[in-house]
């Protein structure tokens, strides 16, 4: 009846897929995304062993960029090793990496093309993604260098569709040590030491002069920053979800196409959420999210709160913003004319 | 009719200036508090110039920390420098730094207690402060450091009770051209050299670190992340406060003092705006709001949203919360005994 039980760091890495996995009905077909380093190798070991006495069936799919020599071996490697870990099915996905958008958000993209591709094709369940702690921190602290705020901050989601990503709390260290115990030898990417890369930078520079200058506990900070952020950002969405839709209603603009909305349901909300609002529905009426900055917003919120009679805020995509009797107008076209 | 205008950054620092007494009554006193240093003496300058032309009047406040030699003859010379900026009244206040907190939280009351202690003797209708957007930056990134949260990260408010801060949208940069072009030689603290400083060790080596990884720009986007995050934050507190009433309306303890929260209304709210009621009624019963940590809320919170006929909850002051009949019940002593 005792025994010795695993090693701490596989029993943790064990415990979080499991706790991740809590709510799939039984049967399903989870997969693994593993490029072969040691966070997704160790979440393929792990559900290798969780999924299974969950009811679970286990796949994985490792993305071969072709971007380095030896890419399509490496990928056999670790689709034999899927196996050994009693992940089945098992495939390699070669894609073709783009340039739009640089490196990092063109391999990006092709490798959540295939993602999804594969797990379609399968009928998965749900995605499982290695990223860590120190993952999400380096998240965190690269988007601050942007001053996008609350959203912003909150890094990357636990789940998000078919994604999941059960290793959010863990650190590296513990991938790493639980590769260690199961005898797994992770595949050490060569992108991961070349400082062209923002992250690498974080990575190897900013994180530990920040530990060294503020003092230890610096990426567990940055995770909680993100965790307290996204609870925020969540309850601000759902108020200007509210808003938005008490604001709207009455005002249907069948007519010119656009968004319409009540100025005395605005004037009651507070700033963060009057401007959450505002920005929807700019992007409802056909402004670009990507190019739609915050000083756009704060120009149509001038309207509402610093109201002088002024004319069209004019906002990317073509998009004018009036006030005309109590009512914002967002159009592509002038509501009337600038008089 | 034509003239030149003043340099750039005089205009801008009393463009600051004048912004920010916008809203003040005719013939109201207002204090810088001024170190000596670019900041606060650019702050004294444009003050001098802008106050007088908005009806008010303008005085000064040094504080003198007793901490390095020759502190009083510095600050001497900064309320003869006031007078010739047109400041007065302008007065030395001598301040005892005691050792609590720390050496710069020790500092930072007892100057803060001068500055309280002059405005209220001098009626003064607001006291300025010469922080400027690379303090609020080397505050948020400070906090970040913390983990706290989006209040925490929202940095230096623009205005809090008597304090205003003008310059929290113009750069160091600005304050000393600003000197510069009046001919204003600002006093260096070498405190401001001292690694021995948290802040400092931000200064002069975290935030050119990551200027130099992530690209220029990093100290505006912290600012903004700081501005982003008050918006957030006091949005989250407003609603906070109507859910705390609703909750905790017809749930009246005057038998055992403490906190009573109806749960219905505690499970309608988002985690985001519960947490903080949670927060607050802890606090409210008692509960020192230093010691009081994310955790423990957490912990109430699953009185709440894990409810499986839990025991007392206990959080730091001798504070109990247990959940009754769809109540939870924050108080010192427990509400029940403990079955």
């Amino acid at each position: 009846m005792t025994g010795m039980g695993p090693p701490p760091a596989v029993a943790d890495v064990r415990r979080a897929v499991r706790h991740a996995l809590g709510d799939l009905a039984p049967g399903s077909l989870v997969l693994v995304a593993c490029s072969g380093g040691a966070d997704s190798l160790a979440l393929a070991a792990a559900t290798g062993f969780a999924a299974p006495r969950a009811g679970l069936r286990a796949g994985l799919v490792t993305v071969d960029h072709g971007l380095q020599e030896g890419s399509a071996a490496r990928a056999a490697d670790v689709v034999r090793l899927a196996h050994a870990l009693g992940l089945d099915p098992a495939e390699a996905a070669a894609v073709h990496v783009g340039t739009a958008g640089g490196p990092e958000a063109a391999a990006r993209e092709a490798r959540y093309g295939a993602l999804a591709e594969a797990a379609g094709r399968l009928g998965a369940a749900a995605v499982l993604l290695g990223h860590t702690r120190d993952d999400q921190a380096e998240t965190v602290l690269l988007r601050l260098a942007r001053g996008s705020g609350t959203r912003s901050l909150a890094g990357m989601p636990a789940r998000a569709g078919l994604y999941r990503r059960p290793f959010l709390e863990l650190g590296r260290r513990t991938t790493a040590a639980a590769c260690a115990a199961l005898g797994l030898a992770p595949w050490e990417d060569p992108h991961n030491l070349d400082d062209r890369y923002a992250r690498v930078r974080v990575r190897r520079r900013l994180l530990p002069a920040l530990e060294e200058e503020l003092g230890p506990g610096v990426t567990e900070a940055l995770a909680r920053t993100a965790s307290l952020c996204r609870d925020d950002a969540d309850a601000l969405d759902g108020w200007a979800d509210e808003v938005y839709a008490r604001a709207a209603a009455g005002c249907a603009l069948s007519d010119i196409g656009g968004v319409a909305l009540a100025v005395p349901e605005l004037e009651k909300a507070p700033a963060a959420v009057r401007r959450r609002v505002l920005r929807r529905a700019a992007v409802e009426a056909g402004s670009p999210p990507g190019t739609l900055a915050a000083g756009h917003v704060l120009r149509i919120d001038s309207l509402v709160t610093g109201w002088r009679g002024q004319r069209r805020v004019e906002v990317p995509g073509g998009i004018g913003v009036v006030r005309r009797y109590g009512t914002l107008v967002f159009a592509r076209q002038p509501a009337s004319p600038a008089s």
